[in-house]
């Protein structure tokens, strides 16, 4: 967690979750709000934005042209704009209207008395490592993408299970028979990861987690490495319709000798959080683990 | 488990594994092992045989027409036949070649000697819960089937998760969501279920398991309820791809609305049996619980 | 569940949770009430009442001389009652400060007109099967109990694993190496079962759950069988401190050659609950499965 | 992993497994071997060596005296072992008869050979991160130990469940009820955390896991944080028996108040290990994760 006072922000990206009923008025308020302190405000291109008067830019200059972005929606948004801001590494605050997310550090509630202190440069920014993913086919690259919570390399509906090489760093691990493998980040080991049976990371653990889902060897329990390994999967199955899917949200199909290349991305997913802010305070809520706090020194 | 000396076997249909090597040679044996005693032994006709001299039947005669039916594969093939002889209610004999498995009894070192015993009566029978499935849309049946280990709700690869309801016997149980739900059989207990966090349920239990595949609410444990309730489930999601699945074999579509109606099934599948077989033998083998016997009265 | 209008009620035994600092008013008031309708309320003589002016029978009359049984306190002292009228088979209705329990289907504010409904003999009865435990040490009987919820072996604090030997109906079913091992009813399948992943079991079902606690071999997965089995389990280590704990409350020490025979109770634990109660949404509450009820026609 | 060469060796410390058998002949044959190369062969002071001619050196010079220490046993062997070693850091061979042990890299078959190549240097170290555990009492230390597996906390065989606080940096993580916690390092997950259900590290992972058993709250699940937090447990449970493990051979009665502070090690504890040795390897023999290599590039 980066605590150091941030550089003051002149101008801010907006991205919005699409369909999003309570986003409008806010995106209203936004607007006059930045108007008033002389601060851009802008949406990208990709976004459809009605009848709502605000500029937009062309989505591959979005993440350089922002100081910060704003995101309007819940973790999927996040997740969302961490493939818009994979390249810049533009700070992003998220904002969940109702309860926080994991990801989501602000609500609609608390929005405009945190974003005077934010453009003011009194934040913190919280950096996640992301996956880099490259899958080669033939020997070649054929598609790449990043990911902030897990790439996942799963099964189709009907098959009942699939064939996985697994190496690291070119040492060979096991040959995966199960629903898929998530590939998980620390940021995701709450996500996917851990309805698959797999552990909490905390999000400055430097570490990936490698979860078989629903392995036909029980002993082929969640294994963690080090996020500086190189993680290799090769599709052993045949005949069956595999896919990776990338935070859920993006899929492609894999073919039988595909190899799916994880490696750490270079630049980190930078998610701005109030002052202070503790990671365990997340946990208890979003998991319930309930809990009240006794004074360690009683 | 019937220990009863059964009725004599006259007319012997056979199934084998498509592309199995190994069967050519065990069929051309067993049909000059059924001539020398004067027994019938076919095929049906759905079933490719080369230029193997073995008579035909159609394959909606071919349990009725059976005293007992001789299946060369593995548990896959067992799953096979029991579609098959689903109405019948015809004995299987499962050989397995190499080792057993959890449905198949015999291996091809020790099916002569056995066969010998079966014809003459000698055997056990060890009757099996199968589940009827019912897919019914805007109120009307578009597909059934009965299933030995299992019916699978589950989603397509690139979903991250689908939502589906349950009743028990009409009283609403709860909305998961997760990957499918695995409604199993005692049988199916040992396979896609234990793979998916399930416990293990003796054949001779009267009594169904549903298991949430990767549910996203951690106390969505599986659910043990008698055999005897009416499971419904029915299909929350919208717009995603979800199937139903028998064995791991059949796969359904369903929309949005299906619903899936789950009861046992009124015949049961025979496994045909050596005499004093021990499950529990089965269960130590296969999942390698090792475990010396020490006598309980030493 | 047995909905049939029962008995008429007259006499009351009531078990106090000890130490329960609101169950002195509602004692008070229940005298009142059982006065005005000319019902007798007494305790046992195991219990201390302080000045309440509230008559006790003997402990072993205790469960005979009552109609029924009212127990203030939570599920812990559900099981407490079972063991005292485990011979008598006399219906208990638990009542809950607060929240409901699993088994404590009556809060303190709905309490009196329940009762009404209780004592004019409306009401059900859900019967639990509960587990008969003897000790055998160098083949005689050294101790015996009923447990509602479960019998637990389990190792002490400073042992790493015991050993076990497991028979199912004189089947040697395996040689667990684990922190010990839970047999459950139906009813404990919800309490410790559940925290060492074993499936929840709905309380008609006929059967128990073997769960090793953090078992060595991890295929050893939670067993399932019928609650007509006879259960035996041998200690099989040396020199370590073992113990048998009935419902967590009672502990036998146990020795190297111990056997614990465990068979189904032959009466059962009689839960006084309302009319059309639903266990599933018992469950939903308890744990917080969430879940919005949608008609199943649609 | 360290695969420089490394400076060569002259003398030998010798520990054996107590009671090992097959462990004298091979005392004998390595009492040979050293007075013919030259080299200094002793045990220490707190093993029986009964008349075997073996020097020994006091235990608390033992380490520091010795350029390797060679381990006649199992893992467990091994964890005694650290201890012993823990302030000198010297590095071990660990030698298991018959398979190979997680720890013990060599077997007695290949022993001899094996020691020509170590004390000629040619050896590899791999440097396993310990635990040092302080207990203190009224804000006073009480004991201290190092662990290479874990640091348990755990209940004693009566009591059901035990309340513990846990903070992470000073930062409070939450109170667990449970029949205990896990604390451990990447050489423990193997063993008791495994069976605990939590995650594998491998041996290289900076991290620690806190993996509470059979957690009343499901979604308790181990959490994997740096090497490098403070990690402080206290015990809230009043009138249990409560311990503290060290690798499940030494234990520390605690009281209700007692902290646990847990810290990284400054030393590690040094494994010899074969050159070109494969974590990977030991996980698919050890946990039979079974599965063949294919070459990445086919």
């Amino acid at each position: 967690m980066d605590n150091r006072t941030q550089p003051p922000v002149r101008r801010i990206g907006l991205v919005v979750k699409p369909g999003e009923p309570r986003a409008r008025a806010v995106v209203a308020r936004l607007l006059e709000w930045a108007a008033e302190r002389d601060l851009e405000l802008f949406g990208n291109e990709q976004q459809q934005w009605d009848d709502l008067p605000i500029a937009t830019v062309p989505a591959d200059e979005f993440g350089t042209r922002s100081d910060i972005i704003v995101a309007l929606g819940g973790d999927g948004t996040m997740l969302g704009v961490a493939r818009l801001v994979a390249a810049s590494g533009t700070p992003v605050l998220g904002v969940k209207f109702g309860t926080l997310g994991f990801l989501t550090e602000y609500t609609d509630a608390d929005l405009f008395p945190s974003l005077e202190e934010v453009v003011s440069g009194s934040y913190s920014v919280d950096p996640r490592v992301t996956v880099h993913c490259v899958v080669e086919r033939d020997g070649l690259p054929v598609s790449s993408a990043v990911a902030l919570n897990d790439v996942v390399v799963n099964k189709s509906a009907l098959a009942r299970m699939i064939e996985l090489d697994c190496w690291i760093d070119g040492l060979f691990v096991t040959n995966y028979r199960a629903d898929g493998l998530i590939v998980s980040t620390p940021t995701g080991s709450t996500a996917y990861n851990l309805a698959a049976g797999g552990p909490i990371l905390v999000p400055s653990m430097g570490a990936f987690v490698l979860n078989p889902i629903c392995p036909h060897t029980l002993s082929n329990r969640p294994l963690v490495v080090p996020d500086t390994v190189n993680i290799d999967v090769s599709i052993r199955t045949r005949g069956e319709s595999v896919m990776a899917t990338i935070d859920g949200q993006l899929g492609f199909d894999l073919h039988s000798g595909d190899r799916i290349l994880l490696r750490k991305s270079e630049s980190t997913f930078k998610v701005i959080t109030p002052r202070n802010r503790n990671y365990f305070q997340v946990l208890r809520d979003k998991l319930r683990w309930g809990g009240e706090i006794t004074p360690p020194d009683r």
